[in-house]
This record gives C-alpha cells, sequence and structure tokens, in this order.
C-alpha cells in the first residue's frame, strides 16, 4: 500500500527502505533535503514541503512521523491544514502517551484518525525488523496492518513460545494492537523502563567484575577510610570473554548481552566512552507512570538515576553530605 | 575420559546425560540409591557408598559436586580420606569464592587440586548445555577441557561476535577459565546477582503495565490520600502478548523473556505463584563484594530487597513510618 | 488582625485557637456544624455557609484554607463568586504547586491574590507552633506578616544558627517567603519528601536492630535458600532503649527520633500499627520533580516506594520473578 | 575512678578533658607525644609507652581505646603482655562487632574483659556529651558506670519521653548497655547506617530545591535529550534560609538539620566542599548485615552508594550503559 515517511533519519529512512523492497510505495519527506534525495534514489517519491507530500499520495493517506517527540505536535499542526477526513497520522516516535490522547481527540472533530506506533529496533531494524507497539482505533489499525506486517520483523528464527498457538493476535509477527489511543506508546515507554533496567543490570555487574581486582592497590590507613574485612580480590577478570560466555547456555543471554560482546570485542576498555548516559524521556515517563500507579519500580528508577548522576561531576546531595560531615565530625574531605 | 558425578539432582543428572552422550564415562553417587539407580539404567556406573566411588574410578581421579553449597565442605570432608595426591576435586554448585580458596589452600598439602566451576543454566541443560565459569590452576583446567568441552553448549546456533574472531579463548564454546581459584564462582556469583536484576526490571516493566488500568478503579477523597493528578490510565494491557511481542525485534529480547512469554502462555494471571521470591545466596554475596569493592549496585541490590520483601507480610520499618505518622500527625493505618 | 480559616480540622482548629490567643479576630467555617459550634465557643466568629463568612469579615479579607488538596479547587470556585478585589485566598493544605500557579493566574484578573503556605507541624502545632513555607506575592505575604508571626514557632527555645545574626529573613522566627506563586508548596513539598526519607532510614535502621537475633531461628538448608556465612546473629536489642539512647548526644537526635521513642516507650512491640503506610501526594511529587529537573534521588524515592509496597500482600513484578524462577530452574516457591 | 586512655585524637582527648572535669584520674597515651603533653598540661598523667601507661595505673585497670579501627588488634596485641586478669579493655572505636566477639574468645582465658563502645558525638561530644552504647559482660560494664555517665550526656536539657519513666535503663542518661560483646558496636554500627540515610535524606531534598530553576537554562530539542513537559521550574530557593526555617516548628527538625543551616550560614553556595564524601566502614557494616537477615534496607543502602559514587569521576556500569547505547541506537554521547 501507499505510506508517507516524515522524518527520514537513522530509523525513518530504513524504515522505508524495508516497505519498499516487501513492495510498499513510499513517498518521503524530511527537512533535509539530502535525506530526500538518497531515498529518492532507492525508488521512493520524495517530496519538497509537505504539501507536496499531501498532493502526491492517494486517499485515504496515511503518514508516518519518525521525527523526535519535542516537534510532533509542531509538524501536526503543519500538516493537518491540508489533511481531510479519514487520513492518519502515525507517531512511530517516542511520544508521551497522554499526547496521543490528546492529539486523537483533537483530530476527531477532523475526522483525521491518529494512531500511536512505539518503534523498537535501533540501528538494526532494517535487517532485524522493528517491533511495534500500537495505539488507536481497531479499524484504522487493522487498515494499516500491511505496513505494519512488513515493518516489524515477522515470524523469523525466533522459537514459537510452546503454549502460544491458540493465541489469535499478531504478538507473534512483532507487531501488537496495545489498545486504544497512547496504549502503544504506553506500551513502549515501559519497554524503554525495562530497557533501562537491565542495561543497568548488566553495567552494574560488570563493574563488580571490573573492580574484583581492588585489594591489588594499597588502601589507606585512617579513621575516614572503611577498613578492609579482606584483601584477596586479587581477580584480573577478562570482562570481554565473560561476555561472551554467557552468551551461550546461560540465564542471562540477550540481544543487549550479544551488543556488549560485541563492543568490547571491538574496545576492551570502553575507552571509546566517558560514562556520559543519556536519557531520552520515555523512562522518566515509566517512573512517573509507576508513581502515579502507586507501584514501587526500584529497579528502573535506579537505572534512570544512574543516568543523571552519570552526567555530572558532583551533587549538591554529596556537598551537603560533606558539609555535614565537616560539622559534626571535623572530617576533611579526601582528596 | 572418566568423571565422576556426585550429587544426582535435577542438574547432575542432566549433566551425567550429556557427558554419557558424548561418550565420557561416568561413575555416579547420590544419597538417594534412587536417582543413582536411573542413571545406572542408562549406562553410568553407579556407587552405594563416596569409598566405593574412588574405587572404581581410574586415576587421576575428577570428582564433580553438584550439590547444596551449605554441605560441600562436609561432602568434601567425607570424601578427602579415600583420595590420593593428584585426584580433582571440582564444584560445580553455588560455593562462595572465599569457600573456594580456603579448600584450595587446604587441599594443596595433600597434592589433591581443587577447581570451582559456576554453572548456569538450569532445567534447559541438557538441551542447550550449561554455562560454565571455572577458577583454578591453568593445568588442571586444560586437563578438564574434554569434560568443559562437552558439559558447555558449544557454539551452537549463537551467532558468532563481530569482532571476536582473534580471540583464543573458550568463551565461544560457553566455557571460560576464569582465574586462580574463586575466581569461576566469583564470575557466576555476579552473573546470578545480574540475573536477580535483569528479572526484576522484567518483573517491574510487566508490573507498571499490569496496573495501567488504575483509575478505573474508584480512589478515596481524603487528606490520607494522595490526590490524583490524572484519570486517564484505563488501559487494559495483554500482557502476555507484550511479552510475546518484545521477544522479535525490541531492544529487551532475551532468553528470560522467552521463558516469561512462555509462563505467561501457559498461566497468563500468574494464579500459579504467591509472589514469594527465594534467593539461594549468590545475590547476597555479590552485593556484599560490590560494597567491599566500594561499586555503587543500586539495581542488583533493589533486585535482592524486592524479593526479601516478597516473602514478608510486613516489615518492621513499614511499623516505624507508621507509627511516627500516628505521633506527629494523628494518622490512622489505613485498612 | 481578622482571619477567615475554611476546614476547622485538626490542624486548622489549632491554629485558630493560636491566632486567637495572640488577639487576632477568627471566622470559621467548616462543613461539620460541630466544628464551627466548637471555635465560637473558645471566641471565633462563625459561619453556616461561604457567603456567610464572607459577609462577616472586613474587606481587604483573607481565607486560610485547611482542606485536602484534592478538594481545593471547588472550594474556591464557591468562595470566588463572593469575594471582592484585593481579597485574598491562602491554601494552607498540601497543594500541588502547579496547582498554585494556574489558581493565582485564574484569580488575578479579578484582583483576588493567591497565596499557597506549606504548614508543617502536625498535631502538634498548637504547643510548637507550624513551620511555615510561603508562596505568593510579596505585598500580600508582607501584609499577613502579623497572621505568619503568630501561627509560626518564633525563636522559642531553639538555639540561633551561628553565623546567621547577619540574615535579614523570618526563618528564624519559623515563618518563610521561599519565592512566587507556588514556591511555598514547592519548598513543603520537598520538605514532606524529605520526611519521608528521614523516616524510612529510622525504620529501616530499627528493622536492623529488630533482626539481629536471627540466627536464633533454625533455617533450612538446601538449594533453595542461602546458605549462612556466619551463626553469630542472636542479640535481643532492646529497640525503645535504643530510640531513647540515640536522643542524647548522637549525631542522629531529632524530634522524629524523639516521637519514635515515645511510640516505642508506649507501644514496645508495636503491636497498634500494620505496617501500612499512607502516602499523602507530597513525596509522589517531590520525585516527580526530581525527575524533571534529572536529580538522583533515590533515597526520598525508595522511602515512597517502601510505603506503596508496605500497602500490598504482593506484587505482580514479584509473581513474574517467581515465574521465571520455576521456568529456568523448576524452583517451586517456598511455602 | 582511674582510667587510661589510649588514643588522644579529636575524641579521645575531649573524652579525657569530660573525665578529669568531673574528678576522674585519667592516665593519656599516644603515638604522638604532643597530644600527651597537652593532657598533661590540663592534669593527666601520661605515659610515653603502652608499658609505661599499665605501671602507673591502678588494678584491676580499664584501658579505653579511641584509635582507628584498623590498628585496634595490632595495639591490643601490644598492650596484652603487659596486662594480668581482671584488667579491662575498652573499645571506643568503631570496630567491627564480629572482631568484638573474637577478641571477648581471645582474651577470655587470659581473665582480660572486653568491653565494646559505640561512641557517637563528634567533635561536639566535649560539650554535649557523648552517646555510648554498650557491648560486654553485665558485671564488668556495671564496674565502668561511673565512667559512662560522665562520658554520656545525662539528662540534660532533652525533654523526658512520655511513657518512659517506667523504664530502669540508663538510655535516658545517654549510655546503654546493649547486650553481650558486639552487641554495643553493633548497635552504633547501625546508627551510622541511619547516620548515612539521614543525611542523604536531607542531601537530596536540598539538592531537589537547589535544581527548582532548571527551567531557565536553555535545553537541547533533539532524539538524545529528554523533551520538556513543563517549563516552570524558575524558582531561586535560598536553600540557607530554607534550612533554618525548618529548625522550628516542622516534622523534620533534628540536629543534622542544626548543623546544615550552620554550614550553610557560613558558607551558602557550599564553595568549601567537592561533595567527595568518605565512609569509614560502619555504613558497609550495616548493610551487610541487612543481608545477612535478609531485611531490606533500600534507603540506608542507596545513602551508603551515592557515598562510593561521590568519589569516582565515572562509573564502569555508566560506560557500558554507554556503549550499548552506540550499539543498538548509534547513539552518541553527549559532550
Amino acid at each position: 500500500m501507499q505510506l508517507a515517511m516524515i522524518g527520514l533519519g537513522r530509523m525513518g529512512a530504513n524504515m522505508v527502505r524495508r516497505l519498499m523492497k516487501d513492495g510498499h510505495q513510499c513517498f518521503v519527506y524530511d527537512n533535509n533535503k539530502e535525506n530526500v534525495d538518497a531515498l529518492v534514489k532507492e525508488g521512493a517519491i520524495g517530496a519538497t514541503s509537505l504539501e507536496e507530500l499531501v498532493s502526491k499520495i492517494e486517499k485515504p493517506r496515511a503518514f508516518w512521523f519518525m521525527i523526535p517527540a519535542a516537534i510532533t505536535d509542531k509538524v501536526i499542526n503543519e500538516l493537518v491544514p491540508h489533511l481531510e477526513k479519514d487520513d492518519i497520522i502515525i507517531d512511530g516516535g517516542n511520544s508521551y502517551f497522554r499526547d496521543d490522547r490528546r492529539r486523537a481527540q483533537e483530530l476527531k472533530p477532523k475526522g483525521i484518525h491518529y494512531v500511536d506506533c512505539g518503534t523498537s529496533g535501533g540501528v538494526w531494524g532494517l535487517e532485524r525488523g522493528y517491533c511495534l507497539m500500537i495505539g488507536g482505533e481497531k479499524e484504522i489499525v487493522q487498515h494499516l496492518d500491511p505496513v505494519f506486517k512488513t515493518i516489524a520483523p515477522g515470524k523469523g528464527s525466533v522459537a514459537p513460545t510452546p503454549g502460544r498457538e491458540k493465541f489469535q493476535d499478531t504478538a507473534q509477527e512483532g507487531y501488537l494492537h496495545c489498545g486504544a489511543a497512547g496504549a502503544g506508546h504506553f506500551v513502549k515507554m515501559v519497554h524503554n523502563g525495562v530497557e533501562y533496567g537491565v542495561m543497568a543490570a548488566y553495567g552494574e555487574g560488570f563493574g563488580i567484575l571490573n573492580s574484583a581486582d581492588c585489594h591489588k592497590k594499597k588502601r589507606e590507613v585512617d579513621a575516614e577510610t572503611a577498613p578492609e574485612m579482606h584483601n584477596d580480590l586479587d581477580y584480573e577478570i577478562d570482562i570481554a570473554a565473560v561476555a561472551e560466555v554467557w552468551r551461550r547456555g546461560s540465564v542471562v543471554g540477550s540481544w543487549l548481552l550479544d551488543l556488549t560482546a560485541q563492543a568490547l570485542a571491538e574496545n576492551p576498555d570502553l575507552s571509546n566512552f566517558s560514562g556520559k548516559v543519556s536519557d531520552s524521556g520515555e523512562g522518566r515517563w515509566t517512573i512517573m507512570a509507576a508513581i502515579e500507579e502507586a507501584v514501587s519500580a526500584e529497579v528502573l528508577t535506579s537505572a534512570l538515576y544512574a543516568r543523571f548522576r552519570s552526567r555530572k561531576e558532583y551533587t549538591y546531595a554529596d556537598k551537603i553530605c560533606s558539609a555535614m560531615r565537616f560539622m559534626f565530625g571535623g572530617h576533611h574531605e579526601k582528596k
């Protein structure tokens, strides 16, 4: 079927490629003309403005947004004046689920349908397909099924889940209609929250292995330093090899571990990285949702906070503690 | 080669099967005679006592222990009087790494070699192979290589890690000599710590999805109840389907997720489980190691604490907080 | 000066008493007529409706709300039609700071001034005075200074802070103008967040003391139970006595500890409490603010989550972990 | 009575002063002769060696150690050859409770008594007295009562706890016999764990207030940056004033808050501190004890980990997360 893609960055461009390869006709637009040109060379139909994009595709038109969440509303506002009843906007970015609900509500009187589609897969999606978590009206989601089916990974080589034969949904194909407007991004939001937690679990584990030689270093003996209870942490663990061995037969095997093993194979001391870890919104919203639900989420929250902390040289909290220690105990900070 | 297996529970018995299938000759012993008999029927050579076990196998003898960590020392003490110089004890259980160091030290004057072998794979190991993390003397570990190679998963269908071709270790076969005595169990200990963290990350995420309909329930309006800021959490997420869809193309795909999807396919409301989660030692030791190393491990610790908490109806800490609230604010507990 | 109090619960009634004792003239209203009558007997001027309340007090009128945050907007909407330019609404409850900002904005065109006043002190405020954290327009806050001065504790017997003589604010009297609309409740919100953290710190500490005899109990020896590394935790600590001794000379002395010591003196085994700990909103908002600021707040978040957890028999996260353990290891839950 | 003090640092010297002021006869020793001389000038009897110290004091002799925990065993070993049956060693430092148990056991055959005495009070103890948490044999602790009574704060100006009149212990005087050998340091250990938690709670709260102006700063709009949900955090909170106002009438008043207010009055921007926070052992042991007891201690653990983190520029865990993000999403770290 026909689909317009707005936003041709890392993910948008590869989704277009995946769609064209499977016989869909793609119309493409991006602020950066070079991105448009590149896909036109590969068979897409380009546009130099949103208006032109709208004019080229057949009705009912479907526009897939693959742009930063922070500018989605702006681009919707630019696009909508050119749209008509029954047109569809699919937001494949990382929008906040409440923005989805609001947008669906705002577009409804115009007869425009809004679908939110959480998309996971990163730079590997072209090859592996993208896991899609979809929210919106049932009929519209069904109408778009051919597009979702193509973008999603399909059954592929992943073993079927015993006991799941009886279920009639598309989850085994790698895409799922999760519920009404916002439900797709809600599930994707939690997905990213889980991702933070899983990443941090590996990170901390490798961190503990990395310091398993700590007793080889001389430590000070004074009232400011925790006294040693043992002196035997003298292991020099080959962390790249551990990441590799855990990939086979162990309980913690995963795709993130595969990637970690690859990163460590290429750069064993991780010297390419300073350790400043960004967060792009969904981790924060996951915690806010947990709090609204009164559900404790210690692990996911700690993973988020570790990212906050990684981007700072010191915290104000630490300074307050340091000041208190000086006040009650005359303790001066260690250099 | 010849190997004696002591302890024929879930894991020990399957390791014997895996070894025999690959042509090794296995001598088996267990407190429970039925366990011995079952394997004898499959081709193993049984023994009714440790002494008999020792007498049957050729020198230098190798004894693999697959028993609860709490009784390992006891069984070593029973076995050692029957051993001679150059015999080998392999502890495949979940021993504390400092116990390994001590045992290696204690057995050294007798010329007996001690190898610690952290083993992951659970009930699936017969089919998938067991991931092995090994500590001990280099020559002894090399001598046992045929056994490790058989028990480990091998390269199998897991894709090779790009960039890892140049490495000369056995990690790609699923087993790894991690260092001197204790190093194997140290790495396995951290493995389990990571396992707790990854499990809790999924658990919390699914928990947030599970409460995504919380605003459908009526809530009280009084000074004791946090006022609602929103009223739109009305999603009824099909969690079994989400677990399934995340298996394909998403960043959080993993073997633990595969198993979760299977558990949910078979028992969608998890009614088989009360939520009391055991911990078997290695998670605790991981945190203790982190603290000795002065490495923060928020995520792994929270995962451990959630298990502690799951086994209690209430905590003393909660009672203290409840008592304080009554004292300063006259707040009475909600029923 | 004259002041109208709306809401005569635990805190509102005592604030009226404190004001009258210091010579202010108080006009009082509450849904519950008995609460009004009680204060009329003590000298307040009662009203049976908001309209009557407005009619009795002199202009410019000041109305102090001491009601649950969840109904504040409703009562404002009922009151405002009776108000005139230059009247003042003071919200002494636990409103969300963004509601304050909105209300101040909405009331501005009508010439009505809005002041938010975070109030700490609980049932002890009549005697100790209430700590006041105030947000709003500078002139209005100054106009209300006589009221704040009376309600606040004053210098009292608390020792002056060395080095603070040079500061010209009212902080030493126990009340503070923190900034524009919402600033008062923002500071009060964080105050409550800190309160949760401090309470939980004591709670956990006493919890560790309470289990210091754990090795006196027999434990199981099996692969599902963490093996003991020590067997010496046989202390039976008198927790009430510890709370008492920490009150003198120790670093952790505090008013919350004083109250804990009192609770334990009266009810040493805390049998009056089940451990279900409510949260009333400000703890949640504190964490949400921390996340918006990208400031890690591990301790305050854990304190909040412990409250969530205290009100549940089990969590879904725990069930997921339990299900995983069964799937990979055949582990059955302990009874 | 007579008492020998070994270790004349900040705390030891002031304890001698407090003892002499109350009529006790003090014998003093320190590696640093200047410390001895200073106290001799104030009336103490000095010694230039442990042997000389022992020779001067009357039997049964009591030796109070006020030295770093890491060297306690060494000094005990030097002292013991000069001691006789019925002599007493009191360890007032921060020893691990299991070292106390071992020492008591080792000294028992010699008839030497060992008392562990956790001591809180810091540089303020001379004036305020020291809170003492004592472990050891009942008769020995009673024999030393006059010394404990002097060093402890006594009832002082702290209000008695209602309901505590009926209790017959010395807790109201600021010292407490907590149990057998190690019990004193166990309680002191937990005290310090609580101290970490309370400090961190304040630290985090003030940190959130300190960033309450975060929306005044321009933020980037790209897929790597969490999009803003609000733009109104524009409060410039006077944190020193908030610390001061919370001292009066609020729920979070405490001695640590008093000291924080003082530190902020003297150095409002905390420019004297870099935020590197030491930990001296007892916080770590508290968490280890919690884990042994299977008691969750999220808050105290987070407070400890924040200290670990404060002393590092980056963590290995952060680097691993950063590497993963690059691998799956092509995300490059922010500069």
